[in-house]
């Protein structure tokens, strides 16, 4: 069976939960508590040098990390991944988006305010985070404005990917009441069939 | 014909224009003075609202944004991508290692030493970022240590995107002389039949 390494409220691990509960496929999951360093262990290093959940046991200990790679390895051959050669590319193109321009700043302030660990260092860093957090948010909201979707007007892992941290960007201090077109494809992604919130293992 | 949006010192337009080379691809390049805003002028924002090369305009002005979204589109069927599920994934994992781990604080720092951008504000980044590049070089150091190449022991485009901003990471102030097996896969992957370095265009 797949086994899942994670954090329940980690975004990246709720991709992975998402698109696994969406495709039907059962799976173990092993929590971490990651403010007590359980993903810096010798064991767990092991399974991800990298040190970060998710990973994704997908047997005999066959592990991969990061998220979006995982996400792809599942989507391979579902409708989540489009067949045709540059819709899969832009898919990609908004999965790197993600890690790059979106998850560091919107998933970190969040993590920082949720996990109760702002201090001075990080404190410095926030303006800035909340900067580019706001512009990721507007390449989002242009590209919404006349979609439905991310890619091909269908629902896809660029969606999942980027629903994760979105749709929780408030509990990072963004207020998305601007973002009227985002604000609609959250609803549209959540109304999805067996969605599920990011708090259900 | 394919047309490269760049700029020429970018690792991230480089890792393009090597496997473009090596699949001899003919390509037209347009540079970009990325000091002085060119890619946020309206212009550019419509090839990426992004606001960042390397874009690849694939044809009839359909483009596609992020280095290692376009390396996985060219390399599509090509022995620089493995047709394996699982081996795909695991370069997939690097390629978002490289962008989440590495190149932030790897390029980032090259980027703001070699073009004389520091202020007060990067400068207390710069200590954030060296711990954490050297915490992506340790990761790296660890995999080669019995590997010849990232994945599958073939050279593949996980190997040209890490290869992209570690070659020149001595630039950004990182030191490679403690870890041998990353300087001896160097090495390999610049001994490729067509290598190019990254300031041919």
């Amino acid at each position: 069976m797949l086994r899942l390494h994670d954090h329940i409220t980690s975004g990246n691990g709720y991709k992975v939960r998402l698109l696994l509960t969406l495709l039907g496929l059962p799976f173990a999951r092993v929590e971490y508590d990651v403010d007590r360093g359980a993903t810096r262990t010798p064991d767990f290093l092991r399974l991800n040098p990298n040190g970060r959940v998710p990973v994704l046991d997908v047997e005999d200990g066959r592990c991969l990390a990061e998220s979006n790679a995982i996400l792809c390895y599942l989507a391979e051959g579902t409708r989540f991944l489009p067949s045709d050669r540059f819709e899969r590319a832009l898919v990609l193109q908004w999965l790197f988006f993600e890690q790059y321009s979106h998850e560091p700043n919107i998933a970190t302030l969040r993590y920082w305010i949720t996990h109760r660990l702002m201090d001075d260092g990080r404190r410095e860093q926030v303006e800035g985070k909340r900067r580019w957090g706001e512009a990721a948010l507007a390449v989002m909201e242009g590209h919404l404005g006349s979609r439905r979707y991310f890619v091909g007007e269908r629902y896809s892992i660029a969606d999942i990917a980027l629903y994760a941290y979105t749709h929780v960007a408030e509990e990072g201090g963004f207020d998305l009441t601007p973002y009227a077109a985002i604000r609609r494809w959250l609803d549209r992604v959540a109304s999805e069939p067996g969605h599920i919130p990011i708090t259900q293992s």
